[in-house]
């Protein structure tokens, strides 16, 4: 099987899929939208979700579990949040097959089998959990609640792409309930910053923190905060976001509390959550031509050590060494591997390591060990170097460390290149155009504007950065009076 | 809120309800059928994955994911499994709701969303995952495949019990493909094993090895293993499978490989799950009236610190040796909390936490400060003691260790004594309504008088015993001639 895939110059979104298939990290199914996790992308987010619990778990939030079903007459109680997600919802209606009279051995829907009431495929699960919450608060004393639950989701989206926008697709949604409306912001802004510094720290993935405007808020929300990236083709990508849902669901699902002053009060509200999406945004960003680029830091496998073999004789010498060398990385806690299959050869396991993108690969031959060094290969850099087996293990852990600095750095000077700002609406669409990413402008604050631009120029805003200085301008398009520059860009 | 539960005498059933809601495992859903598992059990959940995952990790296997959804022409591929789950499939047959005309601000199903090809939201995966082997193998150089995926699944059952027979329950499912017969029933038995190992070791849980009788057999498989354990009402609890699938599922997908010699062959399969039902068996086979008894190595929490405050003074000084004491616990990796929350009484907290099966309690106060010691009591025998502070985390880490080998002892001895052979069909019914538990008798190998014993009694042939003796002897009901024994019981 060739190995070889699509160039971004080519074909960027070719390239894409192309990478995400020969990498092996997720295959297509025979289920529309719909993709099979391999093991390989599976064990990023495995890593993914380890680091992500961890961080929830210091902040005090605990893992739960609710039902994958919402019944209708719950997913349509806050109107907002229904009607954003009416239009892509999977629907169960009956709970039972039987065999087809007209057709032995084939099954039929057995109408008999009609379901009282719909049930909805969970797009998001407030629903479900504020009328569980309902039960479960009465006092103060009930509050905060924090929790989060690992799950799958369904949204029929009518255009797919692996791991950037499937049908069924796994995340994690935060769900948190408090007594003020204080409380809750100050929950919503933690969790974007923590999602903010695992992009960053983790996935060496820069990403600029903002609140969205009114039309690109989550549906029954009152403000998203949102975490954006850039691609390497100029295009943004939302990475993760955390909703203030003020008390729109405690009055949906009439949620109250009995406050220190034994008044009834409503109940606030948050939710937050990343997705399976995050491996999308992760190949994005870093890889290349020959294949994935991964952070060190969430890399499944982070060091391979191939062998050079000449003859067989070399075999038992190259495989000792080996050996001792794979050992002492995995004393540190360095995930390591060493393929001596020999059905394979060498040339063939570097061009699979390099589309895998694990980060270092040694290679080991006699001269090598005669020498007393290693020749050690960077993915990001595609630099070789020859490195002293003395306190090898020293040297990668270091190494690790510096290409995680490096794949961060290289994408934050991609981003800190790729935000333009512009003053006209021509350079607006020539910016877009040429030198992409994001274009920082005057908005009149109007969704009529934003609309005829996202119309225009199939741009949007990304967000409204945190801490954006205030400066009078005029609107890029309609020329009216703003006081602030907002993020546009166009976006997967 | 009390928090008495019913006894175990007076209603079992009830006992274990008002217990898992009581100690806050889980809750009742708008859902029908579903439960939400709360932190508390969730936490439950996730320690047996942890132990449970890398046991499947060390053994070869990889995670992955699948989809949610399965064509109803998948789903019907191989006849016997299919048949097996039809009247239970929880069907999506729309992909949209819209605005109900006649009825602002609620939903219906768009009829113009109607799938072409009905969605079964999968009971089990192994059509969907087949579907996909069969693109991933061609030469027994892709053998074997050794994968297990985290998920949730559906079976619309019609009688549901918390935890132990849910609509929505999360479980784990093995799905692995072979080259040769025998390499996959080695790896059906090794699953069996690392199951039952799972269960003595980790949940303290005695359990019998077995292989099902055929009309307890899995649907689709050729054999199923099973791990029963006995409650302490008496009744076995089926708490772990792996199957054997011969070719079924490679010859109703058409997956075959070039073996070594160039021929095609059929690919050999197993599939293999235990579920959120093995916290029912936790449950249901060690708590007592006052709450739950949790095995120490799986608990959340192993070790509550109680302080016992007499005055204001005294808060400080109690602190401050609780703290000394916590953090020598938890540098140990014991898992321990400090409950100095001044709402709650002594007493209230005591009854908490044994609601909730914390194995240790330690209670602290100025007398025990005083005299250097501190008051620890044994959730499992109720039994209390003082004992010296001076070197007290090793004194509970023995201690642990000992809790979980006395839980087991006791649940082994039960078992013990409710093995019972009989040679009668009298003896057989008055065994099952008197001493109950498993009764190993003599069986004539027929479905039919399996339907009649089951039908008379409601006792299924639980297993047939790996290892079994062979023995001469007559069917206790239809007196035809028997080579061996099997276990029957009444189970969940």
């Amino acid at each position: 099987m060739s190995k070889a895939i699509t160039s971004r110059n080519e074909d960027y979104s070719q390239w894409y899929n192309d990478l995400i298939i020969k990498a092996g990290l997720a295959d297509y199914s025979a289920v529309r939208g719909c993709m099979v996790i391999k093991p390989y992308g599976y064990a990023l987010w495995e890593n993914m979700q380890q680091v992500l619990d961890k961080k929830f778990k210091d902040t005090g939030h605990e893992n739960a579990y609710f039902p994958l079903f919402v019944p209708k007459s719950l997913f349509e109680a806050e109107e907002k949040n229904a009607e954003g997600f009416a239009k892509e919802c999977a629907v169960v209606t009956h709970y039972r097959l039987k065999n087809d009279p007209s057709n032995p051995g084939k099954l039929i829907v057995d109408p008999e089998a009609k379901l009282e009431e719909e049930l909805v495929v969970r797009p998001t699960s407030e629903a479900i959990i504020w009328n569980t919450y309902k039960k479960w608060i009465q006092s103060y004393r009930d509050l905060p609640i924090l929790i989060n639950q690992w799950a799958n989701v369904v949204r029929w989206e009518m255009r797919t792409r692996l791991f950037l926008r499937t049908t069924e697709f796994l995340w994690q949604e935060g769900h948190t309930a408090h007594a003020t409306q204080e409380e809750a912001i100050h929950e919503t802004k933690q969790m974007i910053n923590i999602y903010a510094s695992f992009a960053e720290d983790w996935m060496a993935l820069p990403v600029i923190q903002g609140v969205k405007s009114a039309s690109e808020r989550f549906a029954g929300a009152e403000d998203t905060y949102t975490i954006e990236a850039l691609m390497q083709d100029g295009k943004a990508l939302q990475a993760g976001t955390s909703h203030f849902l003020g008390q729109n669901f405690a009055k949906a699902f009439d949620v109250t509390f009995i406050n220190k002053e034994n008044k009834s009060e409503l109940v606030w509200a948050t939710s937050w959550g990343v997705s399976t999406r995050l491996i999308g945004a992760l190949v994005m960003a870093h890889s290349d031509d020959q294949g994935l680029v991964l952070p060190p830091k969430l890399a499944p496998i982070q060091v391979v050590i191939v062998p050079i073999y000449k003859g067989e004789e070399s075999k038992p010498v190259i495989d000792a060494k080996a050996t001792e060398i794979l050992n002492a990385l995995k004393a540190k806690n360095i995930k390591a591997k060493y393929d001596a299959n020999e059905n394979n050869r060498p040339g063939w396991k570097f061009a699979e390591y390099e589309m895998k993108g694990i980060p270092v690969r040694i290679a080991i031959g006699l001269k090598d060990i005669e020498n007393n060094v290693v020749e050690v290969a960077r993915r990001d850099t595609k630099t070789k170097e020859a490195m002293p087996i003395d306190g090898i293990a020293n040297t990668i852990e270091n190494l690790l460390d510096e290409i995680q600095q490096s794949i961060f750095q290289k994408a934050q000077e991609f981003q800190t290149t790729h935000i333009t700002a512009v003053n006209s609406w021509e350079e607006f669409v020539e910016v877009l155009d040429t030198t992409t990413g994001f274009i920082s402008a005057h908005w009149d604050g109007t969704a009529d504007t934003e609309n005829q631009i996202k119309e225009k120029t199939k741009a949007t805003i990304r967000c409204i950065p945190l801490g954006n200085p205030l400066e009078d301008g005029h609107c890029i398009l309609s020329g009216k009076p703003s006081t602030q520059r907002v993020l546009f860009a166009r976006a997967y």
